[in-house]
């Protein structure tokens, strides 16, 4: 395996996101020591079983998993993240990497930042579920995903970005470097809308039941699977990325007015051209492979 | 194989919704004479090589294919389906059942019925695929899926109905029937609008690029897969069921105004109680079986 410059992980969270980063980390051969802290001793017991052929050590206890610590992940839900940071700079190492996978990066990089100081790097691997938790978690999530580091030019350590990405790269990611501004809003684009999108047009459909459930195909079906994601915290992700978001969501609006003009006076021949350009568009993107 | 009550097939048009009744047909050990009628001499000639292990016989002669079919399957795209039914009407044979698998029920069915009577049946196989033609069909494309069909009441032969709903169950569908307006009402809701947004959506990032293309997980991927489908079809179904569609869209619209005004509220419980509302009328559905 590539080498991962970092000899014992700390991981904030264990659920999809920092499970699968635990897992991933073995399958590839890793012998460090990966430690990981969880909301309460409920949480560690009922996860125990399930860590052990992956060699993760559990602890309630954020001080006693961060103490030793060279890279410091952070995966917990946004709002938990933000609210932890105070403790996790005063536990965290002098000389620990702090990163996190949350996908809103503006609000996190800058409050971090002000605690933590050019030791943490802003992260946001670009892949996901609809499902949740450790057991959900796949050694796999990351092979061929995007991860997008979010350092501040002249503030971030150079070198500890250089780190996160050999790390990543050695996951199998891709890893790129964009500002945390530029980053919110290409993701209210290729990711936050669309789930709001998902969401807010399955609501709609409620009050056209019953029937309708037995009269859907495989389009509707993936069209919405990202609306059977976690409610809670996609209302934090959409809260916290607004500016972006509402800046996107217009432009959507304009386009399905312009859709309902066309629509409306049978102009074949112009909607024909604007699906041509969606599909144009599509085949331009670099998408993650679909999971087997 | 469960009983097929046809003994000669003539299947108009040999894409992906007809190329796979064909294989399905054969695959459940079908011994019947499966004919197809293609567009022309070319269209058959570069055909003729895929379609012999399936034993189906092609022909441009479209008379020459309907000339003893018990069962006529129309299989091309909505518009040119609609051109055909004169032509149809003309050659079917007096005791033979017509049906289609259309998208959109109301225009084909009453035209088809004042052509040809009692002995049309609307069918609309509530699956499809972003590929197209006869390398895309699949035997197995119909397992698991909703077949819907669209008689008029006390208008279409009962029996035709009873045999068409014999047919599809043999090819693994299950079978319901519904009234060509409650169709397309349904439909607009259920596949052609998410198939609109999908489309509008991917054309509105247009302007986004360059780099956004790297930029995309899972979630836009599978969101967006209907983008990929054939934007002359998808013009065609949209403007043929515009009524319905726009119905559908004004309330999506309204929909998208409404989490508009919750973003810029900073409404958090709300919004997440829309979420949850999607997610639970997602959870509702029941999808057609992911192809592997």
């Amino acid at each position: 395996m590539p080498e991962i410059p970092f000899q014992q992980l700390a991981i904030v969270g264990l659920g999809l996101m920092g499970g699968s980063v635990a897992k991933a980390l073995r399958a590839a051969g890793y012998g460090g020591r990966i430690r990981a802290a969880l909301a309460s001793s409920a949480a560690v017991e009922s996860l125990q079983d399930s860590v052990e052929a992956w060699q993760i050590e559990l602890s309630p206890v954020l001080p006693e998993v961060l103490a030793d610590a060279d890279l410091i992940l952070l995966a917990t839900p946004p709002r938990i993240m933000l609210n932890q940071l105070d403790e996790i700079a005063r536990w965290a190492a002098a000389s620990a990497l702090v990163t996190d996978i949350a996908s809103t990066k503006n609000a996190i990089t800058r409050r971090a930042m002000d605690l933590l100081g050019s030791r943490f790097v802003g992260g946001h691997p670009v892949v996901g579920s609809e499902l949740t938790g450790f057991h959900a978690a796949r050694e796999d999530l990351y092979r061929g995903a995007q991860v997008i580091l979010t350092p501040f030019p002249g503030q971030t350590d150079a070198q500890a970005v250089e780190k996160l990405r050999q790390f990543w790269t050695a996951l199998g990611a891709e890893v790129q470097e964009m500002s945390p501004m530029a980053h919110d809003e290409a993701l209210a684009a290729t990711s936050h809308v669309p789930h709001l999108l998902a969401f807010m047009y399955l609501a709609g459909l409620e009050a056209r039941f019953p029937g309708l459930e037995n009269l859907a195909g495989g389009g509707l079906r993936d069209f919405s699977r990202i609306a059977d994601s976690n409610p809670a915290l996609w209302a934090e992700i959409l809260l916290e990325n607004r500016q972006a978001v509402r800046q996107q969501l217009q432009q959507v609006q304009q386009n399905l007015q312009l859709a309902e003009q066309l629509l409306a006076a049978g102009a074949t021949a112009e909607l024909q051209s604007w699906l041509s350009r969606g599909k144009t568009v599509r085949q331009q993107f670099h998408f993650p492979p679909v999971p087997v």
